[in-house]
């Protein structure tokens, strides 16, 4: 028994070990982190051997580790902040410890009601203007404070020495401040600015594949055999189509965080520009986020209830299927511009492809839009119904043929790894499962005389939500415009490089970067 | 010109100081909390006059402050994590500290190297592991496990009295812990399960605003003079209708948090309950936002690119409104009945109403959408036009007349304090403006003769935008099933209380929980 329960303690443990290694592994930064942070401790401990003048540096040499062990984070950026905030609180609470030590001195007798009274309003006011919406950077510069006042209080009261007091300390803690900094700086530098770049263009190739999954899967009627609660809760979950865009739209608070060590960060590296436009990756990437929302929908087309025949998806497979490889197309090869940090070349529209083929799907809808209404129910009789079937029926031996050579774009996303079901069955039975959680309470109120309405009711919106995701589709090609936009925008002000032209010789377009792929 | 620069600044100073006084005002938890964390530090700086016995407690008494304000939070739970972390992290460094202090005196002349390699070694595991994924709520533990590790070493390298210098700490540690707990406990507490509780409501709220200002704004044909770039680059902006929507998509962090600090409170006040299923209100939060998304994509119908006429909006006028209404009103019956932490009355089916609304909408859809569609392009030449313009003309001096009573319901969300102009425009002057942002490529590449075709393909475009509103309020309503489904297990898990029934005499059904509202 207890043989069986340390068995599998240490199973657990070898696993620990395994997953911890494993993350050194994809990530070495992490390892360089620890082994930088090691590094800085060593020196600053090597001052509790100080032998020689001043002593008393030893006693205080807490004051320098205690400053690395708190300064010291995984970003430049961040540790700025972390440093800035933790000179300026000393600094500030040095000089109000100064006053109050002079007035508790001053008082005599009452100097441990003053002392105590001082500790009590500098608690409660750094307590209350830490929570003040703009101060919420600062939070740990007034816990340091805070914190210091007090030290400072207690150490003067106990020495009478309270200049000595102060000095040392703050000596203490700008060297520990130094070792931190040169050590985080100059060996392998982690910036918080090439994370917020990585994010950015993450964002982009996740979203291209989120909307290639979904165009792809619709036309495939991929339909969830039960759609995991998760999704309808928005939680993480195992699908991979919905964690790319969840992805895109989860990043903001991250997004925010990186900016605002970035900001703190000085130029380096392919930064190298004083006052770098951070705040630009982030609006582009908010301009993707808004593209995301409108993918986030077309997945909300799978997702729902009511859904299109498979029939009538396939007269329009060929120009969505079009519009999403050109708009997945547009969002790497612009992820790739950003990665790069290159210009769109001046003479090319890299949204021409997409406008054309949305513009093609928009003209199919346009000639068979009989196929998105149901004319049965129209209040005028001029119905032109024949052709419908007939439509379909040649159209799905059209398909057929094209869907074998479809599938080959599908390596970028298989759905098949989720437990789905292909969508075959016939319009009017589609309402009986379709409507999983329509209500129920319908069909036992109203007489079974109007089940055969309701069932062409439910066709019909099953006809139109085919409509839905046309729609949204073109949707998304007009929002791709803004990222387009804000690309600009941010290439122009980063000063990103002119794109290498490659010329030619037969007098083809000369096409900029999209060679480089 | 210094005298200019002084007054800036008494200005500013004052203007922050009025900002601060109002945020005591609207929250006076946070008044209270400054005021509960002076009064802890006062409590325990008590320990710096400490005469009798033991006088080393004066020395050491800055650990009992240091933990006060590093373990005092805002919430209880917080309080708890942290000071859960500051013990275990203590307690291991303790007793790793005694190790390599036995270690480092047995050998010898060595003793220098094998502490600093010590610290090295701790500083780097302890750093790599704190960036491993499980242990990032104990990141503190971790910094508190270094930093003791090092203060044992110092304080005892130095006084050679390793076993003191843990004990003294530990209790001073415990002192300062205890005296955090019982102040932040038993003077008003702030619950983090409460705050959670609230915003879970308040995202019910915010949601049923959105999607009654969402409709009404679409019926109303609002259109942004200009969208704001905030919107398109999803950033907080000054428009209420996507505030409360953006709210309610981006509260998941902060969800997050607030779980992750209430499942570590007791039981307390209306959640005397052993494991209150916390999570169960995050993913209720997390339905609603699924629903928030479908919100989300109606108001992308408004920011669209593509509209469609206001003549043609007016036909389903009547049953948007009603769906909008009724699904705004189950969100808010929800929201209140979790504020109230009430089940559901067994009998009463609180999604019938929005269910028929749904119905009655798809059922004019399905009769009227002759309208949704551009009929004039179809390839089948039996076109039934002649009555829809006729049948527009007709609606349209219906519909007047009831805009002015629907004006009423407005209230909710008044979008008049936007830019907003009023769509009026000719259907085929649309296309000039509509599409702002649409290809303009095409219009120079292509000939003029093609003009004319494009502007149809706008205008049925423009008309099938309307199904695609039409079919994301079906289907937003479809969702809000699975919300109640969700609210269901909570009050299942959470043991609601049964609604308060009022029979009433004339025999009319009996309605829980409504009435008191």
């Amino acid at each position: 028994m207890a043989r069986a329960k340390i068995n599998k303690y240490w199973d657990e443990m070898r696993d620990f070990a395994r997953k911890a290694w494993e993350m050194g592994r994809s990530d070495p930064r992490k390892v360089i982190f620890a082994i930088k942070m090691g590094l800085a401790l060593s020196f600053v401990s090597l001052l509790i051997f100080w032998k020689g003048s001043y002593e008393e540096i030893t006693q205080y040499s807490i004051w320098a580790i205690l400053t690395v062990i708190v300064v010291f984070e995984f970003s430049i950026g961040a540790t700025f902040i972390k440093g800035f905030n933790r000179g300026l609180g000393t600094l500030c609470a040095g000089i109000l410890a100064f006053c109050f030590a002079e007035l508790s001195v001053i008082s005599g007798k009452l100097e441990e009601v003053v002392i105590v009274i001082s500790i009590f309003v500098t608690g409660f006011f750094a307590s209350y203007l830490k929570l003040y919406p703009t101060m919420k950077p600062y939070e740990y510069g007034f816990r340091v404070f805070v914190l210091t006042y007090c030290i400072l209080m207690v150490a003067g009261n106990r020495t009478r020495a309270y200049t000595e007091a102060v000095l040392t300390r703050l000596v203490l803690i700008a060297v520990g401040a130094g070792v931190t900094l040169v050590v985080n700086i100059f060996i392998y530098p982690i910036w918080s600015g090439e994370s917020l770049h990585n994010l950015v263009v993450k964002n982009f190739k996740d979203l291209a594949t989120s909307l290639e999954g979904c165009v792809n899967g619709y036309l495939k009627c991929v339909e969830y055999e039960r759609i995991p609660s998760k999704i309808l809760t928005y939680q993480a979950a195992d699908d991979p189509l919905y964690n790319c865009y969840r992805s895109v739209v989860q990043s903001t608070s991250q997004e925010e965080t990186l900016l605002g060590f970035a900001t703190w960060e000085p130029p380096h590296g392919r930064y190298k520009m004083y006052n770098f436009p951070w705040e630009k990756f982030v609006q582009v990437s908010g301009a993707v986020r808004h593209c995301a929302f409108m993918v986030m929908a077309l997945h909300g087309c799978i997702l729902s209830e009511i859904q299109a025949p498979p029939e009538r998806r396939r007269v329009f497979s060929n120009e969505m299927q079009r519009v999403g490889a050109e708009g997945a197309k547009v969002l790497r090869e612009l992820g790739s511009k950003i990665e790069r940090m290159e210009k769109l070349s001046p003479g090319d529209d890299i949204l021409k492809d997409v406008h054309e083929a949305a513009e093609e799907l928009q003209k199919k809808i346009d000639h068979k839009s009989y196929l998105l209404v149901n004319s049965e129910s129209w209040e005028i009789r001029t119905r032109p119904i024949p052709k419908v079937q007939e439509d379909l029926e040649e159209t799905e031996e059209d398909e057929n043929m094209e869907l074998g050579f479809k599938s080959l774009s599908e390596a970028v996303l298989d759905l098949r790894s989720i437990p789905v079901r292909t969508a075959s069955l016939p319009p009017c039975d589609v309402s009986n499962n379709m409507f999983r959680r329509w209500p129920s309470n319908l069909s036992t109120d109203a007489e079974s005389v109007t089940k055969g309405n309701e069932c062409k009711t439910y066709e019909s919106a099953s006809a139109l939500s085919l409509a839905t995701f046309a729609s949204l589709l073109i949707e998304f090609v007009a929002r791709l415009g803004n990222v387009v936009e804000s690309f600009e925008d941010l290439s122009q002000k980063a000063n990103f490089k002119d794109p290498v032209m490659i010329s030619l010789p037969s007098g083809k377009k000369t096409i900029g970067g999209t060679w480089v792929v």
